[in-house]
């Protein structure tokens, strides 16, 4: 992935990195997924700002990132807490995204988060900061879900009897593919292969808890911390669908799926990155063919701030 | 799939079918499941053994069986209790199982079915019953993984932490595959998973409860029941297991999923037996290219009785 140093200037704005993690991220030992997302602000002493507002108990919830971002170097480390939509369409509110170096989303409820945000002024400054700023955007949880056009809601581990499964509408900031988190810890496979079956246009990528996707558009994709990555590819499977009937189970045939364990980073890139390595193994390997699309699909060229 | 009318003389013998469930299967209501098992004796009014040796209240069990076996028109329902390996080498408790219609496998821990019965005269006589008398076998929750030539253990839902995957040997009356069963109702697809990454010749295979996999050998499979069938296949996929640390997650490329709801029924003849219909649909489908494979192996001729 290039360093801050390799930014493309103002006229060729490329959009920022996005940090979604799993939930559950270390903030008191090694800190290594929070500590990725402070380099990626490409500042030594960033100013982070946390938006709080997937839960309601806000102020304990930065507590606990403030200690962490300044033991690993930030120089300011602020909550926004939103309470209700007239406080999100504030444009002081909305001027801290822009002002801060890296913007971190907490954990929640992700309905609640886009209830407050959707749409404000808030909403408005967090593309504008991803897409022109090319500012670092992170997400744990709940906010790692709320990161995407298309948003899981949050639900208990039901996925037998059809709970957990709806869509809403998120943040936009990445497109084709839906995210689901806390995905090895609370056995969300099943769940999240229901959601892929039933929106086949959606990639369905699962991350473990105290772990990271990173993506950096038209770049790659980087997996961080202590688990890994699973990617639903249903592009290709035969269904049932239109002949089932309502309550009826599902014939799938030939759903992908990938497991991307931490450590791994794969190009968007062909020929394939000859840099790009298993930093696990120090090998040097090709993207394979099979994933190869999901990385191109996850890196896209963002459309313009608007 | 044939009809007792087509079933092949002594001189072609050929293995019964298997009805392979996932657990906790109806005995009081429809009992679509149990009623699939008594047709496929063979014989209007069957008597059924029931080898209860996977759970220690053996008397219990039996009873439920007996009264919905007799309930579908069994002639005689009765249970084979083996405590000891003594018992289970006994040629009259072996005699039993020759002389049955069909042979119910109950649920419980499958290492106590195993230890009890692997090896012995019972075991043989299973093997016989099946593999040259063409007698229709069923097994539920561990009986049904205890079918299989590699069993999964019983364990919790802790594929997170790397419990629940051991393998050891069962009866072997199917190859290649690997068995798990209340599927989705104990979210077991990261578990399986797991087997199948660390075992990729064989083909995982999930049945949630209420439901049968029902597998006649050289014919077809057919999946009865309330839920449906999961397979993990990854034969085809790519790993950094022989790169990977021990306790480090592995990447996994490619790794095909089907799932397969009850009233499928795929033929492993080519051409495709064009009287293969979705039971649900009425429509004639031919096997997708992907599961075509998977059938032939389910299906595949036995080694006869040794």
């Amino acid at each position: 992935m290039s360093s801050e140093a390799q930014r493309p200037g103002a006229h060729e704005r490329r959009a920022g990195h996005l940090v979604i993690i799993g939930g559950n991220e270390d903030r008191e030992e090694d800190k290594l997924v929070l500590r990725r997302f402070i380099e990626l602000t490409g500042k030594p002493q960033p100013s982070i700002v946390v938006l709080t507002a997937a839960s309601a108990g806000q102020d304990h919830k930065c507590e606990a990132y403030s200690q962490a971002f300044t033991d690993l170097g930030a120089a300011a480390c602020n909550a926004l807490e939103l309470c209700s939509r007239d406080e999100a369409n504030d444009v002081k509110a909305a001027e801290r995204l822009l002002q801060a170096d890296g913007i971190f989303i907490t954990g929640g409820d992700q309905k609640r988060l886009l209830a407050v945000v959707g749409g404000t002024a808030v909403d408005r400054a967090l593309r504008q900061a991803f897409l022109e700023q090319g500012k670092c955007i992170a997400g744990t949880s709940a906010g790692a879900s709320a990161l995407a056009q298309h948003m899981m809601h949050d639900g208990g581990p039901k996925s037998a009897d059809g709970n957990g499964k709806a869509l809403a509408a998120g943040f936009g900031l990445l497109e084709r593919v839906v995210i689901d988190q806390h995905f090895s810890e609370r056995q969300r496979l099943g769940r999240l292969l229901d959601v892929v079956a039933l929106n086949p246009t959606l990639i369905g990528i699962g991350i473990d808890e105290d772990t990271a996707l990173i993506v950096e558009p038209e770049q790659g994709i980087e997996v961080v911390g202590d688990g890994a990555i699973t990617v639903l590819d249903g592009r290709r499977m035969s269904t049932n669908f239109l002949e089932a009937k309502e309550h009826d189970a599902l014939e799938l045939i030939d759903v992908k799926l990938h497991l991307l364990p931490a450590g791994a980073r794969y190009s968007c890139h062909a020929p394939p990155d000859p840099r790009r390595r298993s930093s696990r193994s120090g090998d040097p390997r090709s993207v394979p063919p099979a994933l190869h699309d999901i990385v191109s699909i996850l890196t896209a060229h963002r459309r313009g701030f608007s």
